[in-house]
């Protein structure tokens, strides 16, 4: 029910990280793009290739000591169709490994269309009688803008199981406030309005260890917020983007957090994907070895602010 | 320049329609489906077939009297890869065929990934050096939720082309008002902020017909706030959905244009697409052209709002 399986996995790896899977080709060590180009040819399929051997990589190295992974649909759509295809296999391959997998694709819509993002991204599609899973993520990130009929759909495909969503609230970048902190009558902000408008819709998803299958995207850049919309949505789940690359410190993040050490998961991509890149002298074979090694780091500065994680 | 080629498009076939591509299978007449099921099964790859070979004979049907066709990305997504597969297909083959593809997938993030969204869509993605068209749409519509940031990787990808994006500002959905009506200090609603936003986004990109490449999208269900918003943003052309299916009439977007009869594009999906299912004793072979009856009866109802539309 709800983020029960997600919040479960937080607390039994003691750890409220979520690995990114942004993989640019950029990031990717060359030897794994030579092996895919010399197979595919420079072609959207080579890129593709290259992706998921690479996440595969950083999925075997990170699977024991992350609780989730957050592959970011933009970068694999950008290799057309055929990084679609490496979303679909990441998400088969993340999940083998147990991991909750919520992708990060901003769905927004409404009624039969917000139905098909939903039954897309975490449910199932009929096809003449036959139920098939097209991408099977545990979680999708959702932008709140069209209101309810944004977002039922997508809460009863989440009815019963353990899947969830994270509506965008207040996000991460520089230019959030254009819209988010605009004031409105009554003084309450758009993003606190948005915030609200998640306890209504999680109201009948709350799991049993009180948060719902409605979360919220609130970014580690505003440390301010985090702490207000900790203390106004009780069952609301944060996912705090903007650590690390962004800005975002361990100290920034410590208001999103419950008095269990529970109520958030943090993101960081950049940081433990492209460590390798920082590291002087490794073979890049071992690029993996050094997201692990961020990650661990990660780990501890969090649970020096979380304190022991705990089910209450 | 902007969405010059739109508008000239529209005022060449006297159309300010877009049919949506939104193949559910639901929608699709029954030989198709039996054609691709019995070469891939009852499988992703057989639902994906079906859509292309629908979308085609629409295409074939209406090519000649409408300027563009919005495929609905969700419903693609929805048959996985595959689906995307044929969206990707579908979107090549509209576009050999003249028409302006506006790709409806709300997509919304910040900074490189925003940038990786606009080139999946709009541009071209590089591959060891090789720039490579992923989807290649003319357009993409956008959630404007986070601001600049969201939008500015979006209109640098569109610089100096006849590509463009519509920003989500007043959509056709029942609940939509529950952030976009809500009042801000001044007076200003969160609509008309985020309209005011698509002007300010849109100023680098006017081409020579006053329009800039930054649209919005508007419900034709709202007719007060089409004429309030085609009064207020002068340089924003509107992509109206809501139009048929969800309840918009003729009467109801006489706002949305100018004295030109141009600033708008109607959608209509179910409506051309399920033409064919309300025609009695329709052989089912002859769907695409019930599609084109409807769309040109859609086509004579609109030219009686906007009068002959002129080129300024």
């Amino acid at each position: 029910m709800a983020f029960d399986r997600l919040i479960k996995a937080i607390a039994d790896k003691q750890n409220p990280t979520v690995a990114g899977l942004d993989p640019k080709l950029a990031y990717i060590p060359d030897y794994i793009k030579e092996q895919a180009f010399e197979k595919y040819g420079k072609t959207l399929e080579g890129a593709a290739e290259a992706l998921l051997v690479y996440n595969k990589g950083l999925i075997d190295e990170l699977y024991d000591i992350v609780p989730a992974v957050k592959p970011q649909a933009a970068y694999y759509e950008m290799y057309g169709w055929q990084g679609v295809k490496a979303l679909a296999e990441t998400i088969r391959y993340a999940k083998s490994k147990g991991l909750f997998v919520i992708t990060d694709g901003k769905r927004n819509d409404i009624g039969t269309t917000m139905e098909a993002y939903a039954n897309a991204h975490l449910g199932t599609t009929e096809v003449q009688g036959e139920e098939i899973e097209a991408f099977g993520a545990d979680a999708l990130t959702v932008n709140g803008y069209l209101g309810t009929d944004g977002v039922a759909p997508v809460t009863k495909v989440c009815q019963g199981t353990d899947k969830g969503m994270f509506i965008l609230v207040k996000t991460s970048n520089p230019s959030s406030g254009e819209v988010q902190n605009q004031q409105l009558e009554g003084d309450e902000t758009v993003y606190l309005h948005m915030g609200m408008l998640c306890e209504q819709w999680g109201k009948e998803l709350v799991g049993r260890y009180g948060y719902s299958g409605v979360g919220a995207v609130v970014g580690a850049t505003y440390p301010e917020q985090l702490t207000e919309l900790r203390k106004e949505l009780k069952h609301t789940f944060f996912l705090v983007p903007g650590y690390g690359a962004q800005g975002g410190t361990a100290d920034d993040i410590g208001g999103a957090f419950d008095s269990n050490g529970l109520g958030a998961i943090v993101n960081s991509s950049r940081g433990i994907m492209c460590a390798w890149q920082k590291e002087e002298n490794l073979p890049p074979q071992d690029y993996a070895k050094a997201a692990r090694r961020e990650a661990l780091k990660m780990k501890e500065l969090l649970l020096d602010v979380t304190g022991e994680i705990k089910l209450p």
